[in-house]
């Protein structure tokens, strides 16, 4: 039995005693020589050795249908990312104080994704960084300091991302220039009042950093709202909040690391659903399908005078080979359909999972948009009470059933179903057929 | 005539008449949509479109002796980092909250090339990163805020970085928990004395930290002192000041960046030339070849709080592709014996420069370890003024005729010359031989 994991949903226990020897050896070795912080998923850890599309493989041929990883957005072991990242590795990968045409090609391509006012892009390796380097720019383009975000954020693991990510527990200081404010509660509220409840408390936040003696330098959040509990409609939902924190003079950040690259289904980005446009917007996990590469994109004025004044060069970021697993993934996404192919799958899902939610009111709401996808599960479905114990207990043993999920929200009771975007209806069938088996 | 970069050695000047007519285009595509933030080198920027060893092509043919980056440590394209990158990329490329073999296998071997306290690791994707999560790391452990660092230390990008990062120019602020001691000026002064010098400094920076009421997390020291113009010897040179801290309870973080994976050609790591053992290492550029990886390595004692109490969580860190280019790396580092050959090589090019600067007194001082070597120009040998102008044409001109090196320093008037470590002595002769021409 070792150290016990703290402060993480769907954690490994650490007992040992429940894995086959020759994975109980490896996570022994495991435990010698990574930091503590290091925590495996699944009451029994996973070890894939193989991947491909939307299944892990494990030393013993088991498979696992993955509906969790938004990283591999294009598919595990894509061929043609493969293809594009060996060829350039073979031929320069330097950086960008050199002067590379398939930089800037792409992001030409990247930008013409976006609305007109988002005209420019600064990359990073990882969302952390590049939600980070929007908090700088933020701060140093209005001259402020207060930021907000929801209650139960998770934006990234910088001190400054990590200030702003209340989801990393109790022992993660928030920072004294930041207001938390309760995300939408799609469960429990009434969806159409949502947006506007939400709004009426950024406002209150805003007098809340004033009170502190601070101004309002920007608001950041993640569109599909993944750790509040996935809260991404109705459409428009977020739109109120916007246009408090716009009058007030802060910045909107749309952090799409979790939404961006069509995972929503409708378009693009997470935020075009809520009816509003950005200042800055952060990507990251998909953007690379596992090669690390990340960005800020965004308005010229809000780049243009941090830009001028102060230095950022990141040593990896936007390097030819990155640029080439980006550049594999727009390819495949546009040439698959995947956006299409979210929402249609995504379509599929939420229907199935709604009518095995009519047999068991302990799954007491089914929300989501394109291939994210949430399932809450409370004790009672008067007193919408969570249920953190059954949401964990159906994700171990789908595990057990070959289909990886996890869960997510404030009180951890809420289902989490990502997977790749190559993910069809037959798989959506598959992940259907586990979930009422193990719901019986 | 685009906008006038600013606070930043060695930078395009934005005058693009000088570019011919292919490279104007893509400049001006280029500003479009990267943020004013990114900056090219030389007055004529290089746009190289292949890359092999230790040349640089450009699509004219024209090859450049690279011997400015640090990153490709193992040469470019590299074929043992195309060939595991490329396999890994194929079969599976997932995170941490897996188990992994190959993971655990690197992380063993990495971890043997330590002294040993120095027993866990962190991954992350970038210097940056890594930097930052030593400071979390170190004020968690310590309890205390203050940490020091040099005068023209770069550490990095993220906000926590910056703040210790004064090298990045005016605008860019530092912590109010942070105080800066001047770097040993090996030109300037007694290098038998420079050691004792740089501690009593530390000693009042201690003091000022107390003065602001605050105490000491830490002291982090690039163990080349690159951007302070590469001040690396004699042996021990900041042992005292490593003992000033731990005295005061702080710990000693070796950013390891720029010099770890054997570039000062004794042993693995810079801090070993130093004759300290530090707390927390932090490695980065090279440890990939252009593969986005990095990491935190520490005591256990040092990094056990945090870890049980914190979760620290990088996407993308420590995936099986980095970790693969990152296994490449040690292979070839032994395979090729490439500490001997920067050892060697080093030596061969310290003294081809020094004896050129007997002919030219404005080159007032070689130094560097390995390949990591520094020559400094000054207006005059008895004042020892500084001559950025000079350094700057210097580097231009060889630019023009082929070789690529940059400046470094406080007041940018040291050559920085620091290539792959395939660079051999004939490589060494011919970089020698264009300096000759272009200071004749």
């Amino acid at each position: 039995m070792t150290t016990q994991p703290r402060y993480m949903a769907n954690a490994f226990n650490g007992d040992e005693s429940e894995l086959e020897p020759d994975l109980q050896t490896l996570s022994r070795r495991r435990e010698r020589v990574l930091a503590p912080s290091y925590r495996l998923f699944y009451r029994r850890p996973v070890a894939p050795v193989r991947a491909e599309g939307v299944w892990l493989f494990d030393a013993e041929g088991r498979r696992y249908l993955d509906a969790y990883n938004n990283v591999p957005a294009v598919g595990h072991s894509n061929p043609h990312v493969h293809r594009l990242v060996s060829k350039q590795l073979a031929t320069i990968n330097t950086h960008t104080r050199y002067l590379t045409a398939s930089v800037i090609d792409y992001s030409e391509r990247l930008l013409d994704l976006f609305p007109a006012p988002l005209t420019k892009v600064v990359y990073t390796c990882t969302g952390s960084e590049a939600v980070d380097l929007a908090l700088r720019i933020a701060r140093y383009e209005t001259g402020q300091l207060g930021v907000i975000c929801t209650s139960n954020a998770y934006h990234g693991t910088t001190a400054a991302a990590a200030e702003i990510s209340p989801s990393l527990g109790p022992n993660n200081s928030i920072g004294p220039n930041v207001v938390l404010v309760e995300a939408p509660d799609l469960c429990r509220e009434d969806p159409a009042e949502a947006g506007e409840r939400f709004a009426r408390r950024v406002r209150d936040a805003i007098a809340e950093l004033a009170a502190r003696g601070l101004g309002l330098a920007a608001m950041i959040v993640d569109s599909v709202m993944s750790s509040d509990g996935v809260q991404s409609r109705p459409g428009g939902l977020l739109a109120p909040a916007a246009t408090v924190v716009r009058d007030a003079g802060g910045l909107w950040i749309a952090d799409e690391v979790q939404s961006g690259f069509g995972r929503l289904g409708h378009g693009w980005w997470g935020f075009t659903q809520h009816y509003l446009e950005p200042d800055l917007v952060v990507l990251g996990k998909p953007m690379g399908n596992g090669i690390p590469i990340a960005a800020v994109v965004g308005t010229e004025q809000a780049l243009d005078r941090f830009g001028r004044d102060i230095r950022y060069f990141n040593t990896f970021a936007g390097n030819p080979v990155s640029i080439a697993a980006a550049t594999a993934v727009l390819d495949v996404i546009e040439r698959d359909d995947l956006i299409d192919n979210a929402r249609q799958t995504g379509e599929h899902l939420l229907a199935g999972l709604r009518r095995i939610a009519e047999h068991h009111p302990s799954m007491a709401h089914v929300r989501g948009s394109g291939l994210f996808i949430a399932a809450e599960f409370v004790t009672d479905p008067d007193s919408l009470q969570p249920d953190p114990a059954q949401a964990s207990d159906i994700v171990n043993r789908l595990r057990e059933r070959g289909v990886l999920i996890s869960v997510s929200g404030p009180a951890e009771n809420v289902l989490k179903i990502r997977p790749p975007l190559p993910f069809d209806p037959t798989h959506a069938d598959h992940l259907l057929a586990a979930m009422d088996v193990v719901l019986a």
